[in-house]
């Protein structure tokens, strides 16, 4: 039977789902510990997007249960010096994934108490030597699977290493000046085309605004505006006409805008990441 | 251990797998109680398409065990003043949902006996105040989650209202006139690209068809012809030549159309709803 | 509660999760056992294509516990003659499948002990009368359920037939001639764009070829050169530039070519099956 006093194991990756890799992996941990319960996070995250892989760490972990092991393999560098490793987090979760940037807004926004790099010589499953390009399968997903099963403890992973040595992004803080507060686009919503910022919601009533005010809107790739307008905040999309830009609290409890019922980052062609700023402005 | 005395959970969205709301919500669902078994519907419902979410609780909730719990959450309404409603189907499964057209193929062909308006003063996660856009995460899987757990009971979901209140598209019923049977193209298959019409195959012997007659089928968009040949009829697509129409028995048990290793929707620009016709005739 | 005593069902399809498919057939297994395990392998093979399916199951299943039962469903012949069946591998797992071709990776890599036709006179779901298009619910998931359960043994599938009368593409064997190892393309990696040979890692020491070594590679459609070039071999992708090729040692132990984060088979226009040959010559 499942075992409930194991913990979840979430995998989210960059595999997508039209191939045998996830099922290779999964096979894995199941051959290690029948009563191991796995769910799919997303294996759908753009490939190679390590930033993408650091930020829905941070939108859905958190939400999982105390315990819970988020296995994450967005990894370009596989097989070479960068380090495989565990962290527990500070609200009490854990992240096996590469360690190449994949942890910055769980660390920046979490944290994270305590780090230890794979040691491969022990946490490797031992019968597919001479293939180096499989560390979802091989050492993440394996080294996840024992730590859930018992078989390995928490020092059995390998040796701590300092916090303060994890990869990271750096991501500028969002600020407010007077009237105006400014930001970055953090990701881009891909099927509902929001775009969410980093500025937590709260910090938009230190301007004056809330629901029922109207917001001067600018979003900008480096000195390039691409989107300049008023537009309403309201707690839904429901709430404005469909086919206009609404500023919502999205499930993050950040401030991001959509299109309602629309695709606003492709109609706009806004995208993510630091050189993609938002300033709103009250009126 | 999951426990097999508890409802399964399944779900189905618009939301897609390519980011992490689903894996919120599923987390959220495994917080209130670590014991339920979840399974995906479909999270590839097009985007807003209340009839496709209604017809896929139709197609496959009735293949699920009695007690199954469907959570369906296509919701461009949300934080309006739609209901959000948890309905028990004549068959014996339960449907947690926005009250928006979603419940319109089982309420007509399946029968609903009670439904209820959740309360979302008690039943809504209480950790993302502030919110109103994630109803899948905050209401529909919380409550869900909640009532197989047994935290709550049918009656504490919130108050019962008519099951005649329940929000419905009109869908003409398929008729026979002499050697002719009408209907519509009630969902095309994404994938396979076949058209599925609301026509039981039973019908078809009313009019003098069997496997291995002919019938002249025409499909119209409103008064638009858009298909219009002889097709045989057969049990399966291996027994016309590929490329070819044939008319089948799809797997509701309805006449539908497919090219044999073809994609007929796409080849004949055919789509779905209520103005999208089909008509049979023997000859 | 889910059973550790029972085996595991993995399912792969080219039924996509766009629509209630999936979630119609795995409702017929929990209604059949509710202890029963269920696993995605995937179910985005492309439509009909019979040798990806073979592909996956052997990429794949070796993975899983031994006595995890494989159901794949790639079936353009579905309710003609060709037979659903259930074999048993050499190593140990259970696949059900129409043969049609979907066994030949297995039958030829890891071996078939046994085979059997399953008896549709007693293994069919009872209620969907009328329809033959549904295998893969009425048939090779209910079928799978049942022995899963205990409900059928072994023998109660339907009557042996002999393991050489399995469908079969003919794959040529890879060879070894002088400095020269040919092969062919057997698999494109849809995400990654990976083009994988048959030909295994150990067999380019045969030609003197070894990590850190150059290659000559030619890869050909029939008699159409599509990609020559001196291509370095690497443990992984992170150890040449950004796209350029790399020949690797893949995750079932074959050579493999690369861009590295790039996407090989749509720069060159590589293709699989046994008219994309490879050839591979030491320098």
């Amino acid at each position: 039977m499942t075992r409930t006093d194991k913990p979840i194991l979430v995998f989210q990756s960059d595999f997508t789902y039209a191939e045998g890799a996830v099922s290779s992996m999964y096979g894995v941990v199941k051959s290690v510990d029948r009563e191991l319960e796995i769910f799919d996070g997303t294996h759908m995250i753009p490939r190679f997007d390590i930033w993408s892989a650091s930020y829905r760490l941070y939108q859905s972990m958190p939400f999982w249960p105390k315990g819970t092991i988020y296995v994450s393999v967005v990894d370009p560098g596989v097989g070479t010096s960068r380090r495989a490793c565990v962290a527990r987090t500070h609200d009490g979760h854990v992240i096996v994934t590469p360690d190449n940037g994949s942890l910055t807004h769980v660390l920046q926004r979490i944290g994270i108490d305590e780090v230890r790099e794979i040691d491969e010589r022990v946490n490797r499953y031992p019968f597919t030597r001479g293939t180096s390009v499989f560390a979802g399968r091989d050492v993440f997903g394996y080294t996840a699977a024992r730590l859930a099963s018992g078989i390995i403890d928490w020092e059995e992973v390998g040796p701590a290493y300092p916090v303060n040595q994890i990869v990271t992004y750096r991501i500028p803080s969002p600020s407010v000046a007077g009237q105006q507060a400014h930001g970055i686009i953090e990701i881009c919503d891909p099927n509902f085309g929001n775009a969410w910022s980093n500025m937590e919601w709260r910090m938009l009533a230190q301007i004056g605004l809330d629901f029922g005010s109207t917001a001067h809107v600018r979003i900008a790739h480096q000195d390039d505006t691409v989107f300049d307008q008023d537009v309403p905040l309201a707690r839904s999309f429901g709430h404005v006409p469909k086919g206009t830009p609404v500023l919502y609290c999205n499930e993050v409890m950040n401030a991001s805008l959509a299109l309602s019922q629309g695709d606003l980052c492709r109609t706009y062609g806004i995208g993510f990441g630091v050189d993609w700023t938002i300033e709103l402005a009250s009126r």
